[in-house]
């Protein structure tokens, strides 16, 4: 999604306040039973993303991972985004090829004509009627999940399996509030107290994870789950970017030995590394949020072929795909 | 000095510009002969500096070093400063307790009413007059060695010997255009092109020190010298600042071995550590550069403890004072 809102000189930072992301979002649901008016349909829906984005990257690595690709086709924005929020600007003619719109907002009014709130990714459209069904994020990776196994891969894995669920849940709402979102809380804090706290509660709970995950290869059982992928995509950005632009500099990512490991085992893991660009995460954030970096100058550094080095996980057992198989290389 | 003149509110950064520091200073020089009309006389002049800069912290060291802290007083200006400069902030009343002035501008204004350049420091003020002296801070150090031997204490090192001055000179050159300045070019960078060219021409040079010093203690020769004094106060910003301020993040210093064992052999040294305040230096840039850092929120990170740690560069042998000593711990 977009970080605050459709402008882009709009204020990421509010003087004095802390950040308070609004998670309202369009809530229609598509199912397996169409209770809301839209069935699960393969080849019907088009995921909306950009590769910059770490909710929206959540979607490409599950969509990846079950093996959805031929059932929901992608779209891909830009890195970067002007006041009118995303453009499908790397496509010829600026045009989304399937959609043949320019900017997902059309998708939005042609839903809403009037919609007040966020132009954000992830979004899925449903193509027939070219109208957004949903933007929500943290239900669509879950309904990839539950409501498409139809048409899941053979040898797709239960990222959401029910005897897990709830401890999933548990640990997704602490890594969203004190992590996924914490990074913003820092970045976009608008007083040094509201900094000093995101900054303690982002690193206490990164010692935590640290804990959690130093004998344990994945976050909730012995198998990747849908905690995992909520984790990886902020970690994934937090040398490249959330360490100096959100100012998260306690250490490095590189510098956690056992979060460091843990990231570059699901990087190497076919699903995940083949689903982040660095280059599309650095450019957006520090050219699009110009009320933190009025430069937009994007740094050169730190160099990601560290992201390849050994792990060392393996000897902790687990199973990345419990009973079933990794997704096939890309290409 | 000043980073650019003196308006905080001044543009640190200039569209499409790279980053030109303006190096015409006030040249006069207080020497031995008095030639222009300042002879050296103990308790006549007070070094005025801040913590905070690079330029200024040279001369607390060098002072510091040599032992002149009887003949030449000190004045600490705070972190930050308006738009008028530096401010004797910390002072009782806000005024310098010796030159009665809050501001120290006052002291160029006492030399030169319609002084049109940047209010910097280091600046060494003559406190019959009240008039600043010189702030050309290249030769205030060289001055300090070579003009006030008479008040150098006991076993005082010799920083700028004769018989290695050129080749001091040489390495100066290079580590204040690559180094010293060559941070403020990538973090005042106008446009990508030119952070681009100095994020290279920083990071090059790096790689060339830490091949210069993987076998040799200190820079030139092997003692601590006038050129060990110049590099030790950038690396002594750069985890706290330049990585991540000025977007220097190709790796943090302690990320390069050799450069990071040997600044951590220079803070251990008495008169470096113990002249650097990396309070003042966060504070410093991230408060002031509010072109860079809008919010002027000033990051908790990194810890710093690590400075203290052993540094095993005593193997490559060495006298750091050569035929000298160090200077009495402070206090």
């Amino acid at each position: 999604m977009t970080d605050n809102g459709t402008q882009q000189q709009a204020a990421y930072v509010v003087p004095n306040q802390s950040f308070e992301r609004d998670t309202k979002y369009i809530e229609t649901r598509i199912t397996a039973d169409g209770a809301d008016g839209y069935p699960v349909e393969p080849g019907r829906y088009r995921l909306v993303v950009s590769y910059a984005c770490p909710w929206a990257n959540r979607t490409i690595i599950v969509r990846r991972l079950l093996g959805l690709e031929d059932a929901i086709s992608l779209g891909v924005c830009g890195p970067t985004h002007d006041k009118r929020s995303w453009t499908f600007d790397l496509d010829p003619g600026g045009l989304d090829p399937v959609l043949k719109i320019p900017r997902i907002q059309d998708a939005y009014f042609a839903r809403f004509p009037d919609y007040p709130k966020g132009i954000t990714v992830p979004a899925i459209v449903d193509v027939p009627s070219g109208a957004v069904v949903t933007n929500d994020f943290p239900q669509i990776t879950i309904d990839f999940s539950l409501e498409w196994t139809e048409f899941h891969r053979p040898g797709a894995p239960q990222l959401y399996p029910e005897d897990l669920r709830s401890e999933i849940d548990e640990v997704n709402a602490v890594v969203y509030r004190d992590v996924n979102n914490g990074v913003y809380r820092c970045g976009f804090a608008g007083s040094q107290a509201s900094y000093d706290a995101a900054y303690d509660q982002l690193f206490a709970r990164l010692d935590w994870l640290s804990e959690r995950l130093a004998n344990q290869r994945y976050l909730v059982g012995d198998t990747i789950t849908e905690a995992d992928v909520r984790l990886f995509t902020t970690l994934a950005r937090f040398d490249p970017v959330y360490h100096g632009h959100f100012k998260c500099n306690r250490e490095k990512l590189s510098e956690m030995p056992v979060l460091w490991a843990y990231a570059r085992d699901l990087f190497q893991t076919p699903g995940f590394g083949d689903s982040t660009n660095f280059d599309h995460i650095k450019s957006h954030y520090y050219e699009v949020h110009r009320d933190v970096n009025p430069s937009g100058i994007v740094p050169k550094g730190p160099d990601l072929a560290n992201w390849q080095t050994p792990h060392g996980r393996e000897s902790l057992g687990g199973r990345p795909f419990g009973n079933g198989t990794a997704p096939d290389p890309i290409g």
